[in-house]
Order: structure tokens, then C-alpha cells, then sequence
């Protein structure tokens, strides 16, 4: 496997910006669909489309088999133990928001509290406050070391108080990009019963996932981080959690029986998919699950790790530039949050992007890390496995030269 | 404009079962997706793709113009004041499930009542029981005339009842498919200031639609059901409800401001999408619409009244079939649901999907239409303006022998 190669796949990634092919660092954000994952929503399109679970005829059944069939390629993917954890939603913010109504405000109370890190996505954090306001449950973070980005050791202390029902945290966060095990979290709450979600928008794409292993209760991500198209994501949870919740969207094919005045609902994970399936979506994310998994995980992050060690080790000999969180390679996922001395975080994208550089800038909707740093925006660079050390060498350089852009004479 | 040249946009309609070219008679579950929309997704995915509203980059930027762009074409589809009006959803369905969160439940109380009609689609019926449930609010129903399928006078009364505050009625029954007026029905609640929900999703495709002109105070329709990939649709609404509604998922984008324990929202339309936006369902939705008004909402009633009329004609002279609502086809919009005597509708499909012919059959997600008329389930054949008179004479044909190959000797 190498790049060389895996590059033919996307075609995107030929385009030029004046002149010089696109360098595409915004992966974390979204990343490019290959060639056999677009193939495999056009091929749908012009022999199998039809309305799955609807009907008896060749082409429900087609676009029936399509969509239960992704199912299984994903549970396979994140090793589910049954297809019936295994709810589609438009992305990982939708599925913690379908948590938010159909379990947490249903069993929280006043004295509650719900546990997330001060490195949450506004999806794992801004639901929770709803949340809170619904029940009179209580919002806690656990912050991390503003140095070193890792959780305080002080504040993991807060996942043991038995007042916590709900921990939930990003498997990676998409700014500090710090690579941890979860597990010894997981298994500190689950000693006193709380429940514990982990959003993996920023880990299933990039690292081997085993929800079983990990014994989380639910587990989010996106097909558009990994290769597939917009619009789906992934809520899984487990099976005896799911019954007990109550249905969210209600309508078409989430139903066992509708009376004027009431209705029963179907078995999962139907009871959670209410209206026409997104079977488009459902077959760009199994074609991608294999794409990524015929380029092999370990290929992936090693890529990801060569990536991400070249772009540290030369962003640390730029004196302006500082590195959000560990500047450690080993310590670090394939992407990495920055400032440049004197220069807004805007002004560096648009002047990297006039040479074909896209990153992202902001606050990467994290808003509140943001403001516990002291830092109103920052720049990020992330990797997927299609990127080249050439491309970060020319970042390097392109990014070197930023402040000379702006009329600084250092 | 004729059907044969637009048929070769079409390429799954080639496709052939038992040595037929499959006669695809269920698009009012979904249609079939022609080449120009397929090639604008794909199009969009290899040259233009990014994260949109996020980034200053040159894939953040064309992501953005495809997506706000798509919004204005469905602005101007449906003739909405401003694109603050048009929220993306996955299809009517959800577009109903918000309302019914962000608008229903805040603002009925018991003692109010949301009135609907006995030939709703679950997505429009389901929803309001919990509305109902939630609020202590009634759901009550006008009923239809078992015969001709056309609303109870007496029944419409009940939209005069100033204890209705939700009036909810879908544009065309996506089984008894009768072309009506709305504009009476909507004056009429108006009148003590009931809000009026129009569930388009069967009459979005198939007619010109004017919400202004309606004066409707939301609209819903999906982008499957016109062409648009899967797992797309629209709600409408007008501004000043919209804007004092309690925003529905909550992260990304529909932010302006995230504190650790407050978070104020964006503006319209971004305050009722969260998350990364599904991008090519926005493109296919734009390139749809541009595709059917190439061929033109004219060309496209006339060429399914034909239809419609033939299959009526042929329906009627076969004994044993009858027809559910009305029969004559100037009543009529492009589907029409049915009944053989002593073959189950499944059966019937069967039969029939062995021809290549593809019908629906079930209670459509219309089941308390069903009860209340007595019948379990029933065959649906709808059409598209792709399906041709051909099509309609070898679907007569082969429904003519269904008794026969059941065995009865007639």
C-alpha cells in the first residue's frame, strides 16, 4: 500500500489552486470520497434504488438488501455484538442529540449530573445543557492541564461521584488530537452505574474501534470523516438500553401498529429510523468501511503518525508558530491545533489556502476549550492516510513564510 | 418534451426482470434518480467538496456555494420569501417531527386540539400523538366519505373550532391521491389563527407549489420522492414562527455563542441545522429541481393524467378490481390504490414483480385509513413522468391474469 497509489483513487486531490495541486489538511472537518465509494452510490442509483423495508417487488427488495446489508458492515466495523444496535442518523451530532431526548431527559433528574471534558465538540456539550435545563440535572467538566492538554488528574476524580449518570467524552478530541485509552474511564463509571458515551467522530476513522472491547454504552461517529458521503452517521448502543428508551422521530417504517389514538413501535433499530431510509448513504458508508479497511488500519495510522510527526517536528523550528496541546508525535493523533505570533488565525488559512493549502481555523466548535486556553481561534492541521510528507513540507514551508506575507520583517 | 428521450436519463429503467424492462409503478415511495443529478453529485464530490459554513479555504468555500445555492433553487421552487425560511432535513418526516417538537409542544396546552385528516401518512399522524400526549392537546380527525374519498362537509366544520391550534393535512393522500383546493381549508383555520402544516411530500413533485400563495404556515416535502438522492427534505415555515421557535438538535453551526453552561443561537436557517449539513443531498436536491423544471411541471401533470386516465379506464373493466377513492381520473393525481378480489395484495405484487412490474402494496404507512374503511391493505401503482402508456397497457395486461395465475378458473 502507498499513497502514490491510494491517490489515483481521489480524484478531488488533482485540483489545482494557482497552480499548485490542493494540499487538503481539513480531514478532521470532512475528508474526499474515493473513486470506489462514489462508484458504489452511482451503481446503486442505476440498478438497485428502490424504498427499503416498503413493498415486494425487485427493486424494495434491492434497496432492502443494500441498506441492511451496510448495517452489517458496520457492526462487523466497530464489532457490535447485533445489528439491531446499530441506529443510521445524518451524523454523531444527531445521534448524541437522539441520546439527549430519548435518554437522558427521560432519566435524569434534579441532583443528576452529567460529566463531559472541557475538549468537547459543541455536539457532545451543547445537548447536555438542554439536558440539564429540562431536568435540573447538573453540568460538570473534567479540564485538562493547560500545558500539557491532559485531563487533570484532580478533576477524573469527578467521574467516581455517584451523582454522575451520564460520562461522555470524545474518543479524540478534534483539537487537542490526544491519543488515550479509555477504557480505565469507562470501566471508573461504570462502578457506580452511569452510563458512558463516547463520541467517535475524530477515533473510528482513524484507529481500529471494538465496542464491546471498549464496553462503552454508546458510541457516535460520521461516514463523512471516513470517505463517505454527508448525511450519515452512526448511533450505536446497547441492545437493553435502546428498548428501554422511548422512540424519537415518529413515521413510517418505525411503527408495529398505528390506531387513531395510538401507536406501538417497531423492534429496533427501526424504532429509531422513522421515514425513508438515506440508502444512499447507508451504501457509500459500507463501501467506504471497506475501502478503509482494504488500505488496512495499520497502514492508516502509520501514515497519519508519519504525517503528523514530520509536521510537528518542523512547525516546532518555526519560532511564531505554537502548537495547541502536546507537540509530542507519540502522543498525538494525525491533527494539530496552532497559532502564529501576530497574525489572526484567518489571515494564516486564506494566505495559506491562495497556495492550495486547505485548513481549518476557528474554534473548531469547541468554543468553551477555547476560551479556558485564553485562545479566541486557532489554526488546524489534520491528516488523513491520502496525504504526503511532500504536502506537509510544502505546508511547512508555505507556513514559514506567513508572516512574511503579512509585512513582518523578522 | 417526450418520454422517450427523457427515459434515457434513466438508466435503472433499462434494467430488465424475466426478460421485461422493469415498469417502475412506486414512485410515490420514491422515484428513480436520472443521470444529470447522479453526475451533480459526482461532479460536486471530485471537484468541489469540503466541510461548508466552516473554513476559509477554496473546498470550505465551493462547499458553502453549493449548499447555500441549493437552498435558493428550493426558495424559488416553492416561492418561500427568503432562504431563512428553508431548513434541510432528512425527508417530510423529519421536517414533521421538528414541528412538532420545536413548535407543538411549547405552545399547545390541554384543552387545545391539532386536527388532522383520516388519510394522513404516519409522518403526519404519529408525531401529533405525542404532541397530544406530552401537552394533554386532542387529536381529533375529518373523516372521509367511504365512497368517493372526499372530506365529510360535516367534518370540515371541525376546522372552525377556535380550540384548533394545529391544522395538519397532506396536499395529496398517498392513497386515495385526490387533487383538491387547500386554499378554503387554510383560510378557514386562519380565521381564529390556527397554524396550518401542509405535508407536500405527494404534491411537491408533481404540481407547481406556491407557499406564499397557499399562505400555509409550514410546508414539508422529501427529495427522494422528485428525483433528489435519499435522505433530503425541506421544511418551510414561515420566518417569524421559525424564529421564535425552541431550536431542535443542537452542536455545530446552529451556535452563535457556547458558554460551559449557556449557549445562545444562530440566525435562520443555520439554528435548526446541526452538524456538518449533507452537502450532496442539497446538490441533488438543486440539480432535481433544475431537472424538472427542464421538463416542465406541465408536461409533467399532463403526461400522469394521461396515465392515470388509462390506467383508470383499463382498472374498470377488469371485474375484479376495485379501486380505492375516487375513479375518475379528473379527481385524480398520479396514483391510485386498489383491491383484487381474493388476492392478497402481496400476492398481487408478487405476481406482478415476477413481470418486472413494481407495485406497492401494504397500508402504505396509512393504516388508520385502512381501518377505517375496512380493508387491511391494498396494491398501489403511482407514476412519474418517465412511465409511459406502454408501461400502463402491459401493467393492465398482466393485472387481468393475477386471478388466473392465483389459480381461479374465472
Amino acid at each position: 500500500m502507498n499513497t502514490e497509489i491510494i491517490r489515483k483513487d481521489f480524484p478531488i486531490l488533482k485540483q489545482e489552486v494557482n497552480g499548485h495541486p490542493i494540499v487538503y489538511f481539513d480531514n478532521a472537518a470532512t475528508t474526499q470520497r474515493p473513486e470506489p465509494v462514489l462508484r458504489a452510490v452511482y451503481n446503486y442509483d442505476i440498478t438497485g434504488n428502490g424504498n427499503p423495508h416498503r413493498g415486494a417487488h425487485v427493486l424494495a427488495i434491492s434497496a432492502s438488501q443494500a441498506y441492511d446489508g451496510s448495517k452489517e458492515t458496520v457492526r462487523d466495523f466497530i464489532h457490535a455484538a447485533s445489528v439491531e444496535e446499530i441506529i443510521y442518523t445524518r451524523n454523531a451530532t444527531e445521534s448524541l442529540n437522539l441520546i439527549e431526548r430519548s435518554y437522558a431527559e427521560t432519566h435524569l433528574k434534579k441532583g443528576d449530573r452529567i460529566l463531559i471534558t472541557i475538549a468537547e465538540h459543541h455536539s457532545n456539550l451543547v445537548p447536555w445543557q438542554r439536558a440539564c435545563e429540562k431536568t435540573g440535572a447538573e453540568l460538570d467538566y473534567i479540564y485538562v492541564d493547560k500545558e500539557t492538554g491532559h485531563f487533570r488528574e484532580e478533576d477524573l476524580a469527578k467521574i467516581d461521584d455517584p451523582r454522575v449518570k451520564i460520562f461522555s467524552f470524545a474518543q479524540v478530541s478534534n483539537v487537542l488530537g490526544i491519543d488515550f485509552d479509555p477504557v480505565p474511564l469507562i470501566e471508573r463509571a461504570h462502578r457506580h452505574g452511569a452510563i458512558v458515551i463516547m463520541d467517535g467522530a475524530q477515533g473510528a476513522p482513524h484507529k481500529h474501534t471494538d465496542v464491546q472491547a471498549l464496553d462503552c454504552d454508546f458510541y457516535t461517529f460520521s461516514g463523512h470523516k471516513m470517505c463517505a458521503l454527508t448525511g450519515i452517521g452512526v448511533l450505536y448502543g446497547k441492545k437493553a438500553l435502546l428498548e428501554e428508551m422511548e422512540p424519537f422521530l415518529r413515521g413510517g417504517d418505525m411503527i408495529e401498529q398505528v390506531k387513531e389514538q395510538e401507536t406501538t413501535f417497531a423492534p429496533l433499530p427501526a424504532r429509531f429510523e422513522a421515514g425513508t431510509q438515506y440508502t444512499e448513504g447507508a451504501v457509500s458508508l459500507a463501501a467506504a468501511i471497506n475501502y478503509l479497511q482494504h488500505i488496512g488500519f495499520d497502514f492508516i495510522r502509520e501514515q497519519e503518525r508519519k504525517l503528523t510527526a514530520r509536521a510537528l517536528e518542523g512547525m516546532k523550528q518555526i519560532s511564531f508558530v505554537h502548537i495547541v496541546g502536546p507537540d509530542n508525535p507519540e502522543e498525538k493523533e494525525g491533527l494539530i491545533a496552532f497559532t502564529v505570533d501576530g497574525v489572526h488565525p484567518e489571515d494564516v488559512a486564506q494566505i495559506l489556502s491562495a497556495d492550495g493549502i486547505c485548513i481549518r481555523t476557528g474554534h473548531h466548535c469547541a468554543e468553551p476549550l477555547h476560551t479556558y486556553l485564553g485562545i479566541n481561534s486557532t489554526c488546524r492541521a489534520s491528516f488523513y492516510f491520502y496525504n504526503t510528507e511532500d504536502e506537509v513540507d510544502y505546508f511547512l514551508d508555505k507556513l514559514a513564510q506567513v508572516r512574511k506575507v503579512m509585512g513582518y520583517r523578522d
